[in-house]
């Protein structure tokens, strides 16, 4: 997607051999690149979500592989290399799919041919990724052309947190949807979750300012009122991690907003290419992991001050408990449909859309 | 309540005839007070959350009625002040019910004799408003007791927004039940909701350290993933106006909690005192108008910059288009009971707990 007129992936290889990224915490207030050497670079910027959004967590981890088998291509290095980036963020599953991908691809090689082997999966992993994605959003924009053909109406579309083109190496997952039905002429208009306590929904605004899709900020609070009075039309997501049965582990407040739509007819998607299925795991709310972050974010407000300088202030005192629960998991029961790169599927029916991958499990 | 060990309540009379309020836009980074002088100050204080919370709203009213007729007691001026204040804030019902109930008083004096029995009026419902919160607080605590004997632990309790001491003139809605089953040694931790775009729930937090109670500190996204893994036992919130059926207008998010209980067998109560059920709207989603505020409140957060200053950071550019509903509403079918100064009654009940004021509707 275009930065100012420029066309950006969110992380691309440089010729002097380094990861670039496109650093998200400084986003929307400054656009800024930053250059990963190193597997502790890699590390560094999943666990500071300098890089985040599942799939690109994945293709990263992937280039962090690479990256450590650069330095030392032997068999300790590599177990070690992906049990610690396997480690930098629990609750994404395209993380561990990736690195278990290269690693694949990596452990029956003599060591000194590993290096560019990794460099070639994790560049065909991102690759991929962008297909996917492409693939995922044409299936999501006609859901969102079908609420259009039916109401005649700008389509309601509803998200929460970011699940666009810097979420993954291009497009977006429900945000690929949002792209290509507004680039198709169908009317939508997209209401965005600020997304306590890191506010991604900040960067969603910034994303669908820049490709110009009608879209209107309100605090987390806000989806169920408006879903109450009519105002959204579906409410589409990305996740995290998708269990087999369909259960959707996504950014918190996810939960309570499927909640709402289910309470108002609202059909509920989330948005996601298969890697971000997790096949050995059934039920979602027992089996995924939901990582507890820093306190801080819950204390501190980043922005800009007066001076349209980049600042922090803190809401609540350091004597002031805080919990911070990342994500949450949405049950299949709350879920209309999973939209995969293959189409979309009930929850119950993913299994039949990846005849293959679930038998493997 | 205590404040740094002195008793205050949240609004008193000064010798000077002017009603000193405590500026809750600048808790919890400073206490500070405010003398309101006109019937123009009131409306300001209302109208910029200085003053806030359903109950108080009520008593700062009347006693901007009392400040209005010390200045003009005559009827046009008594019919002007009541038009302009209860604009002020339009969601809160005890506002119309402590404005109308002043005036039922004031109209058939003559008006030299409208000041003073104003300020009578006014003092009056300020004293009946911590006689019905330290009532309603009562029959809360029991709820709260009742959990803890059966589960022998710590009872969990999840707020929203602030339904403290600092809402009323004393004891506070939710709060109230809160405090009186501390000081009766039931154990109990609350889980306080950060309350976007406003984070009241800072003041909460403010209110339950100074009193000694347990609570953490959780961003509004949380409380459904909170109550999927069994770590809420009921939910207790205030309201700024309940309809005869029950349905429960309170703070924008209170809705999707009460979707949360819901679906978890949580139980979801609103502590109200009688001057907030409005016996004359049954629909409360159809009937209770929700304030819209303004978008600044969403793109700019407050808090303390590194110098412990009071500071803003802009987290949104002007551009983004942003939506701010104050209110939500949560149908009485979400609600398992209502707190009031008489008794606990099933939302359906309301009528039966106040059979006068039912028929007179």
């Amino acid at each position: 997607m275009k930065v100012n007129g420029v066309p950006f992936r969110s992380l691309w290889q440089t010729a002097d051999g380094a990861v670039e990224v496109i650093d998200q915490r400084r986003l929307p207030y400054a656009f800024a690149t930053r250059a990963l050497r190193s597997v502790d670079d890699v590390i560094d910027a999943i666990c500071t979500m300098a890089v985040r959004g599942a799939p690109l967590i994945g293709v990263a981890g992937a280039y962090g592989l690479a990256l450590a088998m650069r330095r030392d291509p032997g068999d300790a290095h590599l177990a070690e290399a992906h049990r610690r980036l396997n480690a930098s963020r629990p609750t994404a599953v395209n993380l561990r799919w990736a690195l278990d991908r290269v690693r694949a691809v990596l452990a029956p090689l003599p060591p000194p041919r590993r290096a560019d082997a990794a460099w070639l999966e994790a560049a065909r992993i991102a690759d991929e990724d962008v297909e996917l994605n492409r693939a995922l959003g044409r299936h999501g924009a006609d859901l969102i052309a079908a609420v259009h053909a039916r109401t005649r109406r700008p389509v309601q579309v509803l998200t929460h947190c970011n699940a666009g083109w810097i979420a993954t190496v291009d497009f977006g997952t429900a945000l690929s949807a949002i792209y290509q039905a507004h680039d198709a002429s169908i009317p939508v208009h997209v209401w965005v979750d600020e997304t306590r306590p890191r506010n991604q929904g900040l960067l969603t605004a910034w994303e669908l300012a820049a490709h110009g899709v009608p879209h209107t900020l309100v605090v987390d609070n806000a989806g169920g009122h408006l879903m109450q009075h009519g105002e959204v039309d579906l409410v589409l997501v990305g996740a995290d991690r998708v269990s087999a049965r369909g259960d959707v582990a996504n950014k918190i407040g996810t939960y309570l907003k499927a909640l709402a739509a289910h309470d108002n007819g609202v059909p509920f998607y989330a948005a996601v290419p298969s890697p971000t299925i997790d096949w050995t795991i059934d039920d979602g709310l027992a089996g995924i992991p939901i990582e507890e972050r820093a306190a801080g974010e819950v204390r501190e407000v980043a922005g800009l001050d007066r001076q349209q300088q980049r600042a922090t202030v803190r809401i609540a005192p350091d004597e002031t408990p805080v919990a911070n629960p990342a994500f949450d998991v949405t049950p299949a029961r709350l879920v209309t449909g999973i939209i995969t790169e293959r189409g979309v599927a009930a929850p119950h029916g993913l299994g039949a859309l990846f005849p293959g991958r679930r038998q493997a499990a």
